[in-house]
């Protein structure tokens, strides 16, 4: 594991996480409109007068608001960041997914900037997704809820942040799901935006990552427990399956050298095989289904459904350029940095390199940065302390008064 | 696709599998012993007088006995081979699943061979399995099958073999878990074995290949329809789980850039995204679906759990050799043929290249052929004109009389 930031230093200490009911619908992609819409979200620092600090923060797949910090009341299971408990599972109960990088002195400088984070649309973690209260029923909208898109996740943090009365972003930034949003915010609101930061993220998924959701989702919805997608409130939820996702998941956030030196065909008995076909024989077998277990419990499954549906559709080029990438951003005026990782397969340093190229071609600015690490798509996470200085550096471009 | 064998030239015709029961007890790693065993076999060619002429060809995972020629009966999707109807869908109902390379003038020459194809030990097609009847119980074995490892295949193969009054190999050949086992075939019986045909195969399944056969057996054990093994003749099976478990094997078999030469990001409408989570939305998912619904109809699920399991438990230097792959292969006195294909992440060449070297070490007569090729684990089932010279020649040094 790549060293960490230290907890003891630049801390945003304890958190806690607030909500927000937007005033008016959210438009949605797909033609309907969701209403009421409440944002859950946490901010870190402080806002400036001119409000002109602003970084929004957007995390991934299975993140959450709360990006930093200690969790106020870190609710058991449900409160760890995923960088804490499900990946090196070295930090402490109820800390920020992204802690080693928001905080004073760190990628994204709380003494310098105001931080907000929220829960993406659709989520289960605070912001209205399918297992909010349909008002038409008085249930869960289960899968009724309607299918959002990256922009729809967008529009909806628009929305969120004129109620707190901030009107322009002095950067928005995240890695995976988290970068596609960041990116759609340079296009949907070119004058919004002073810079992106995306990191270990594409303009569009490649067609085995599209296999790999279908595979999750599938998983998901194959769980009789699923009944539909309308199993809230039953007692039952679709766990088995879920934790197969996360599985299939997991292993594609990993490489395969990592994988081979963190567990290598080691077997969880210190003799030799058991012959058994259902207990765990290799530590890998073990360590997955931990991982599937720990998820399950603090995940929604349609949640999962509805975000991976929407990091498939997202598609720059389809959505804004009529299949050109390069038309689809030729509004940006965000200046971009762009992050990938050297072993990172499911979101790889070419897709990366295909927006610096279209950016470049029209005179855009943008950099872009491939950093040599191990350990897959997971090094957003992991590798803070390397991109922690790339970001800084790009950031102070960015001044606030 | 690359250009297949034609199926007018080199034939082996219509051919209809055949049974042998074995006249004693199998003897198991796990310690226990197996009987009755039946075995599954088919032949093509014709044995010399001197019965010195013999190929036995082992196959993968999903396989069966069935490797080239028209099956005599084909019953519908329980006859397919899966080079036929799984993997490119171009080739005719009933097909062998290695016809390309089984046939005068084909690689495995019958002209010159005795081609003998057995179903592997805990299989579904024939020979017995975990949904052969338990004589104990008067019902199928199901989870009560024992736990059998690619060693124990291989000596049923032998005590099959005995039946047949054939005493040695001229070539045992394989890819994949096929590989293995005529792997474990030149160790098991060395003066038994005139030459090894490697394909796309390792003498150890590396961390991640343990994580995808870990998730896909997880897949049909938390499908409820499972029943903890015991499915058989309860009117209901594991197929929503093994469809899971299929479309994870399947895109291990594939490389990420056949996946987007093949599919792209092309949606299954003309005009745009339908906003749906439950229907495939781009080609690939409704591809994956597919590939799942035909492998069920055709396949028993017990028999991928145990025959995943062996093939993870597969480790020539754990088994053999205390850890050293060397020592393992120290009794080795066949000739070697290894075949890797460069865009292999299952499988990949550095393994073929390990044994490569450790027969090398000890001075064995070993070649190590790497294939250029973008089809990934699947290049040993599709790229059958490109192996075929190499093989030929290679088996131009076993004389046959």
């Amino acid at each position: 594991m790549p060293p960490g930031q230290t907890l003891a230093t630049g801390s945003v200490g304890t958190v806690e996480t607030r909500y927000v009911d937007l005033p008016e619908a959210v438009r949605l992609d797909c033609g309907r409109q969701l209403r009421p819409v409440r944002v859950a979200y946490e901010t870190y620092g402080t806002l400036s007068p001119a409000r002109d600090n602003v970084i929004l923060v957007c995390h991934a797949l299975s993140g959450d608001a709360h990006a930093a910090g200690f969790a106020k009341a870190p609710s058991g299971s449900t409160r760890d960041g995923f960088g804490a408990e499900d990946r090196d599972g070295s930090a402490g109960k109820g800390l920020g997914w992204w802690d080693g990088m928001i905080g004073p002195g760190k990628a994204f400088d709380t003494d310098r900037f105001f931080v907000v984070s929220t829960n993406l649309l659709g989520g289960c973690r605070g912001t209205t997704g399918p297992s909010s209260v349909d008002p038409a029923t008085g249930r869960a909208y289960g899968s009724d809820f309607p299918v959002v898109t990256v922009a729809d996740m967008v529009r909806t943090q628009r929305a969120f942040l004129d109620v707190l009365g901030i009107e322009r972003l002095a950067a928005v930034a995240g890695g995976s799901l988290g970068g596609m949003q960041a990116l759609e915010w340079a296009i949907l609101y070119p004058d919004k935006v002073g810079a992106v930061v995306a990191i270990a993220s594409t303009h569009a998924l490649h067609p085995q990552g599209l296999a790999w959701n279908s595979i999750a989702r599938d998983a998901i919805m194959r769980d009789p427990a699923w009944q539909g997608g309308h199993y809230h409130g039953t007692g039952t939820a679709p766990g088995a399956g879920m934790g197969v996702a996360r599985m299939v998941g997991h292993v594609t956030y990993l490489s395969a050298p990592a994988l081979a030196e963190r567990f290598g065909r080691r077997l969880q008995s210190a003799d030799d095989v058991r012959y058994t076909i259902t207990e765990p024989e290799f530590q890998v077998e073990s360590y997955l289904r931990h991982q599937a277990d720990s998820f399950v419990r603090r995940f929604d499954a349609n949640t999962y459904l509805y975000t991976s549906r929407a990091l498939t559709y997202f598609d720059l080029a389809r959505q804004h350029g009529e299949g050109s990438l390069g038309r689809a951003l030729e509004g940006v005026s965000a200046r971009t940095l762009l992050i990938a990782f050297s072993s990172d397969w499911l979101y790889p340093p070419a897709a990366s390199r295909e927006i610096e190229e279209a950016l470049r071609a029209l005179g855009k600015p943008v950099e872009c940065h491939v950093i040599e690490a191990p350990y897959g798509h997971d090094c957003f996470l992991l590798e803070e302390a390397r991109q922690t200085p790339i970001i800084r550096r790009f950031l102070a471009e960015e001044t606030p008064s």
